[in-house]
């Protein structure tokens, strides 16, 4: 994605030393752009659970250079614990993203297979890099597919702009690049068709209004911010054609764990017979659980997070601010559950699907 | 309702001068309690369009002492066409609510009647205390019917708390005393029942979490606030026993407009099959309109509201931060439509009935 006129993705090894693992501190958007440096463990570790880096897919490309960090760090004497150790300690930042336990076991898989540390380190670059790249070769085939639907309901607008309702931020910035809910939407507009993105802005942390719509803004996609309580008023009144939303953890029977609130949009689409889709690259399936609704652990934040809201102010200095009495407790649930009976289909880099059992293993007999 | 010992209402005339009416300025709540002095028709034009008060009940108590205090000021040789000019104006501040146009329409029924403008000054002051004073009453009364549902749902609940989502703030805050969504849970919390309150935060305006909280807080209701996006999830979990939401234009058809977000908790609600209870005063009726998605018009106010957010610093200074890129362009919708359809029933002053036309009119046989 080009920012400036600079292509970047969202996690990189820095060219002149690649044991250091770049990122963009998304907690600064869209103010102000800002590039860390991740060294150790503890720095990938910190920058999952602050959020410096969130998404379905970034975690997982974060967490697999967090693995190739613990390996660079390990002590000769017991590498397997260390590796061990430091496995248990990026799974535990964040319980509902799948795709950190998968990229983190997916190295552990592949470091037991070399003998010596020297061997496990280029193993563990190149994995990281594999998953890296995988990330954003497989957003990009998704949006090809998921640039489909979105000709078919252009084709029936006879050149009125398409009009898509999106959640929390499946951008690009949730990915390596390209994103899985926007890789669709960034395809068609360079493909010429009219799109016009309705955010979410996404309460609490205001991922839509502080990265969505930066994001499209710099790809020059039109677009509209509006209060979460918004869509169903929208849905009603014929001015949202599709919604499509990304996932931190899609069950192989189709139900789908994604930003809080996406459920509520998800009932309002069926009863307003408008479109609901899900776009994922394959790492965020959990193979094993059956009902997402009683098995995917929700993750709980701090409550500080929906009473303080943080911006700039007319001076253009970052302030927080307190929204709510002092003595109120407030509650902050991550994210919620949409069963499978509400979704449309979903956009994966092999093509779409229903979401239920038989069609999604259909798609991927290897986990039948 | 007592803030600190002393019993307030939302409006009230000046206890030394009652050509002063006097008001809480809610803009500044839960940080500061601020009280307004209204004395010109602007004045109070000004203090419902820019919201110093809000809610159902309070926009009309608002417009009808807006109304004396138009009368105060007529000039002897046209008071009618003064009178009218004010009444249009009072009427244009908000567009959706109801109870604005039913108080200006009935000071005017009643002040056509008197011959002199004196007759006209002391029979406007009456009008106006009748509309507060009604206001206070019938709330106090809807309270004692939702207050039934809530010890029915009690008693199945083996002495664990009554959980009960609202949505914005149709609290005492919202009309001239007790409230209408809040008006059972006061007295329910008055007679020992131990209820939980889930506060819906309510973007972009946020009602709950500045008004709600705070009313809850101050009358010692145990509440949690939480952003909108929440309540499905909990609705999925078990974590909500009824919903009760105001309403700020109901059909008699039973469809109702409220705060946007209404709509997509209402469909929660049914997907999780617990109760969606609305409460008004009959002053909030609209007994024209039949078709609630289609006709109620729905304020759109400006985008900026939903960009910038207020609240105090650390420091305790009122500071307002911008939340997305300066370019980006918000939409604001105020309100949405829930169906008759997804509605378990309306608590009224005159008891509690289903959401539909039969039913309704059933209560109220002078509209049919």
């Amino acid at each position: 994605m080009k920012i400036n006129g600079t292509h970047y993705r969202t996690i990189w090894p820095d060219a002149d030393n690649p044991k250091i693992i770049r990122i963009i501190d998304q907690r600064h958007l869209p103010h102000r752009f800002v590039i860390e440096d991740l060294r150790t463990v503890d720095d990938f570790a910190a920058a999952i659970q602050e959020m410096h880096v969130r998404g379905a897919g970034l975690i997982g490309a974060t967490a697999g250079f967090g693995m190739y960090s613990a390996v660079l760090a390990a002590p000769h004497d017991r590498v397997d614990s260390f590796l061990q150790q430091a496995a248990e300690k990026l799974i535990a930042t964040r319980p509902t993203a799948t795709n950190l336990a998968w990229a983190v076991q997916r190295q552990l898989a592949a470091l037991t297979t070399e003998a010596t540390l020297e061997a496990k380190r280029e193993k563990a670059f190149a994995i990281a890099c594999e998953i890296a790249d995988e990330d954003a070769e497989f957003c990009r085939r998704l949006g090809e597919h998921g640039l489909e639907i979105i000709k078919e309901i252009a084709a029936k607008k006879n050149g009125e702009p398409v009009n898509i309702l999106t959640h929390c931020n499946a951008g690009w910035l949730a990915f390596v690049d390209y994103g899985s809910a926007t890789a669709p939407i960034y395809a068609a507009h360079r493909e010429g068709i009219d799109v016009h993105v309705w955010v979410d802005e996404t309460r609490p942390w205001l991922q839509g209004a502080k990265l969505t719509a930066w994001e499209l803004s710099k790809e020059g996609v039109a677009h509209t911010l509006i209060a979460d309580n918004t869509g169903g008023h929208l849905m009603q009144h014929g001015q949202i054609d599709m919604v499509i939303v990304g996932t931190d953890r899609t069950t192989y029977t189709g139900d789908v764990a994604n930003k809080i609130g996406t459920y509520l949009k998800a009932l309002a689409a069926k009863d307003n017979n408008i479109p609901f889709y899900v776009a994922l690259p394959s790492s965020t399936f959990d193979w094993q659980i059956t009902d997402g609704v009683k098995e995917i652990p929700i993750e709980e934040r701090s409550g500080n997070e929906v009473k303080y809201v943080t911006g700039i102010t007319a001076e253009g200095k970052t302030e927080t601010v307190l929204i709510a009495p002092e003595e109120t407790r407030a509650a902050n649930y991550g994210f919620d559950v949409t069963p499978s009976r509400l979704i449309t289909g979903l956009i994966t880099e092999r093509g779409v699907t229903a979401a239920h059992k038989e069609a999604i293993l259909a798609l991927y007999p290897e986990h039948r």
